[in-house]
């Protein structure tokens, strides 16, 4: 079968106006295609102190943050069932094939504007979706008793087709996964959704929390969002937006879907279920500029010396 | 044309002895796939604080580091002849094209391990191969007089087949891009070949200066290796790894190439010229557990205290 590209993401696009303000003040440079901007130095900072503080918080019982590359196995992304719920999302990584006269082909193509996606494979590796699936196959075998919590960060990748402000296609995950049974992976999430509350509070953010249910494809999407949303399996954190409310952090239990797929068994041989919390750190930074303003010597003192320096 | 998925990267592999080694002490966390392995927590920390002091080389000068998402727009890789030169090291980004009857079909292929590459179409963003590349559309225009560098970083990715070490696929990269006329960049060049010998000497590790060839694809491979050897283009410092050379850092002038590709003027209006030196952040952290050991408590205390805390 022969695809053609996607015109949908190509063409020009009208910017969400405060990501131009943003690029106006050097707080963001805008990337030559929708969605795959980058921060200015002084918001990259505040991103990474980020990072440090809600790696921080629960530092003495998870051990050491683990950091991932942008990319993961293909194999793991297949074995996850990420691309049944959620196919429209990923990004698989496509690779060259060919000699050189294919190569002066492709050439050729490249010149008068063709697609050429044609000469590329499907490779073994694809762009993380989230950051928990590099966390699933380091847990497969029999947790310590009373579980387990992993804390890990990487860049995460979404295929989505917009230019709105929060909605980045790249984009930094803090992110922490726990497994072990079922009371324990409800009561982690509970002390996250506290946790996580007190923490975008306590950067001068209004917070509410919301039920949610994951933007599910094809047939997952009439049988896998409403049962999400009614045995209330996801909860977001959102914070205003310039008018709008923008989800930042999100609190999954996930039941024994990754236990069975990544054979993560509890201290007593059964299935272990997971659950997991990612803070957008894009998102909270976004957020923080249209709360505090975007010149940043004049946000609040303590976000100041916390955040700025 | 149907393409086939490349086994090459696929199959079993024999990993790297040193490799091994170090994840058995949690200094990596192999990936699952060859070439995405991550870094454990204290190597991170390495590989964090040399990010910091590199940039820090220069920045009275070039103002701030500019962090880029690891992903590219399609159409600045396109124009900035990348794969005439170098299909084969590209990744592109491809995502699913498909209503719910294909998407049900693609959940069929899956399970019976059949390649699902057909489905995905090439989307408008590519994995970046280098840093330098997110620059470059940023310099189009008038140059001020004396040119202009830019410190930037971000991760790269390069389509390799091979699991030794020191051959990552996605790594970071600390990157620096002068434009400006020939003496300029030829001048900026060769300090930089300086301040990069003496910051790798300043690591403890011996440090070798080495004419070297980037490995171009098909046709490009004939016309242009011989010529950027000849006209000393390109030079690698090199540091050991376990009985071999390791290019850790690398010092590229490009003539007018990336200057005519993206409109890049000189204070006078004629097309700039264009230079770039990389500091690979991985395969120095690499190199260092191979000269210092693999217990970092155990390193030089200076190093301790600069890259270890």
């Amino acid at each position: 079968m022969t695809v053609s590209s996607q015109p949908a993401l190509d063409g020009p696009r009208q910017r969400d106006p405060f990501l131009v303000e943003l690029a106006e003040r050097d707080l963001l440079v805008a990337g030559q295609a929708p969605g795959v901007d980058a921060l200015g130095a002084p918001v990259e900072r505040v991103v990474s102190r980020m990072h440090a503080e809600i790696g921080a918080l629960r530092r003495e019982q998870h051990g050491a943050t683990l950091h991932f590359p942008p990319v993961l196995s293909r194999a793991t992304l297949e074995r996850s069932g990420y691309l049944e719920g959620f196919a429209h999302l990923a990004g698989s990584i496509h690779g060259f094939v060919g000699d050189d006269d294919a190569h002066a082909k492709l050439v050729d193509e490249l010149s008068s504007g063709a697609d050429w996606g044609h000469h590329q494979a499907l490779s073994d590796a694809v762009l993380a979706p989230a950051v928990c699936y590099h966390v699933y196959p380091l847990l497969a075998g029999r947790l310590p008793p009373g579980g387990r919590e992993v804390n890990a960060f990487s860049y995460c990748y979404r295929h989505e087709d917009t230019a709105e402000a929060g909605r980045l296609r790249a984009f930094r995950v803090e992110e922490f996964v726990c497994a072990g049974d079922r009371a324990t992976c409800e009561r982690w999430r509970e002390e996250w959704l506290d946790r996580g509350s007190a923490y975008l509070r306590g950067l001068g953010l209004t917070v509410r929390r919301e039920l949610a249910e994951d933007p599910f494809f094809g047939a997952a999407r009439r049988l896998l969002g409403a049962d999400q949303h009614r045995r209330r399996l996801k909860y977001e954190l959102q914070v205003p937006l310039r008018g709008r409310w923008l989800a930042v952090s999100s609190y999954n239990l996930h039941d024994d879907h990754f236990g069975r797929r990544f054979a993560i068994r509890r201290d007593d041989g059964e299935v272990a279920e997971t659950a997991c919390v990612g803070f957008g750190l894009e998102r909270i930074a976004l957020a923080l500029l249209a709360e505090h303003g975007l010149d940043l010597d004049a946000w609040p003192a303590d976000l100041r010396g916390r955040l700025c320096r």
